[in-house]
């Protein structure tokens, strides 16, 4: 029997599966629809789960056996998320795929296992949503924010589009200096002015993903040098500094080198990254940023293999 | 036959309707669930609005008749969301009551009517969400605000509750000093702590109403000398006051003689009214609060009656 290891994104937009042997080779991936249930139901949720995994595993040979899953899940806070989560997708993968082996954790775990192996480490995650997760030396772990958009989420990409919105629409009824996210959003929703908007917002409303989508027009604003653009990004930076220190302080990591993990799509910009990271470090000189060059999967992977070590040892 | 005259005001959590008689006597009064079509269906807004009605009428006389009805109606921006009410309601009040003279209109126009009768006037709404609308003797009129959680709604009960839980959650996991609306937000969902309020707060996710609800908590705290609820209520006036200044700068009322009308549960509180009246005063001399003594179906049943004689000229 070929042993291999599944390592598994769940998002709330996408979820990316990635099939490793033994010696660390991709024997194949798989890309499906969401998997985060706050995003969908139970039901779609583990449809595009098998999907995924389906693909990942198509071109493995017939005698070969996934040992272990890892997946990561975006979302899942508490223990009743966990619980809704883990059954179901537990029971699929076992009829589906024969794996006896699952272990669900929050997406944060796999981001930061992707990026450092450092026991001092803190992954900040700014995507659709935002978190800050890290572990000190002593054993010891601390998180602040990624609590969705009603408790957090500041500094993420739904915070920014939010902010988009709701400057256009000042822009447009004179309480502040024209700025040109209101042509921007216009241009965005296909419209001529944002008179008629609301139809386009609440009819159904706009969802996570497409609120952060606006981040977009935020960037694009920026570049172009808006200042209504640049002091929304410029206290989404800021809102990201919060995130880290209060993980920093949590875990007593002033002093200690420390891997900063700097995970999702809004962190990756170059014009975010490069000030929170020259910001922080200002702070805390022993934070030694890390930028993974692979998708979060393939820490899911990792941590599928390491855990089967660590079982057998 | 006995004229009657019916003012409604439609909300997202109650509606109120009051019946007048020709010498502005009250006939009745009713009192039923939402209407607004943003917080429940066409078929529940107008069992709600029967049912208020019904109560208005009970006691009127048998010869008597509705000559005329004006509803004000919450979140009803523009020309689909009016269509998609007036229709069910104007259909329902014709076959239950025989009323066949229906006028629908945004809540912010029987608020104005209610509080004042100059040419140039502004009302400044600030409840569950925010508006400011005004009129001037040129016969313009101008808003700003009004378009809902997503897109504005700043200095309202919702985007004051909606700090609320950011800035406790932010003392919970210490991006920010502590706050006492960390232990309140604790106290008003009946939790240990912050650590499980997910579940409170997404399952399903709290209504407009529940959130602002918040603002409670907000005065409490404020109140107790809580520097975050300060900031907060602070930022809330200062977001009222450029509401009302984009209103009063496009009608161009900076030096004409203005009533501002000032309505809803938010803006009544005396330490919201004062600070936001002095501000708003130091720059626009010539403005004088209004803060209305009834309910705004007083200004409904009171339109009502104006446009039958306003018709009969």
């Amino acid at each position: 029997m070929i042993p291999l290891y599944l390592g598994i994104d769940g998002g709330g937009t996408k979820t990316e599966v990635l099939c490793l042997s033994e010696t660390g080779e991709t024997v194949g991936t798989g890309l499906s629809g969401p998997t985060n249930l706050t995003s969908t139901n139970t039901g779609a949720a583990s449809f595009s789960l098998k999907e995924a995994v389906r693909q990942a595993l198509e071109k493995a040979s017939p005698d070969s056996q996934v040992v272990s899953a890892v997946m990561g899940l975006a979302g899942m806070d508490t223990q009743s998320e966990y619980e809704m989560a883990f059954q179901p997708f537990a029971e699929m993968l076992k009829t589906a795929f024969k794996i006896e082996n699952f272990h669900l954790v929050h997406d944060s775990v796999i981001a930061l296992e992707n990026g450092s192996n450092n026991p001092n480490a803190v992954v900040l995650i700014s995507g659709t949503g935002s978190i800050c997760v890290g572990r000190n030396d002593q054993g010891d772990s601390a998180r602040s924010g990624g609590m969705d958009y009603l408790l957090t989420d500041q500094g993420s990409g739904y915070d920014i589009g939010r902010h988009v919105l709701r400057e256009a629409i000042k822009s447009f009824d004179g309480r502040r200096p024209k700025t040109m996210l209101e042509q921007l959003v216009c241009q965005h929703f296909e419209i001529e002015n944002l008179e008629n908007i609301k139809m386009q917002i609440y009819h159904p409303p706009l969802s996570k993903v497409e609120v952060a989508e606006l981040a977009k027009v935020c960037c694009e604003a920026y570049l172009a040098n808006d200042s209504a653009a640049r002091q929304i990004l410029e206290w989404a930076q800021t809102e990201m500094i919060k995130l880290v220190e209060a993980v920093v302080h949590r875990l007593g990591l002033e002093h200690k080198p420390t891997d900063l993990v700097l995970s999702g799509s809004i962190i990756q910009l170059e014009f975010m990254r490069l000030p929170v990271i020259a910001r922080l470090q200002a702070q805390f000189s022993a934070l030694t940023p890390v930028v993974p060059d692979r998708p979060s999967m393939y820490g899911a992977a990792q941590l599928a293999k390491r855990l089967t070590l660590e079982a057998k040892r």
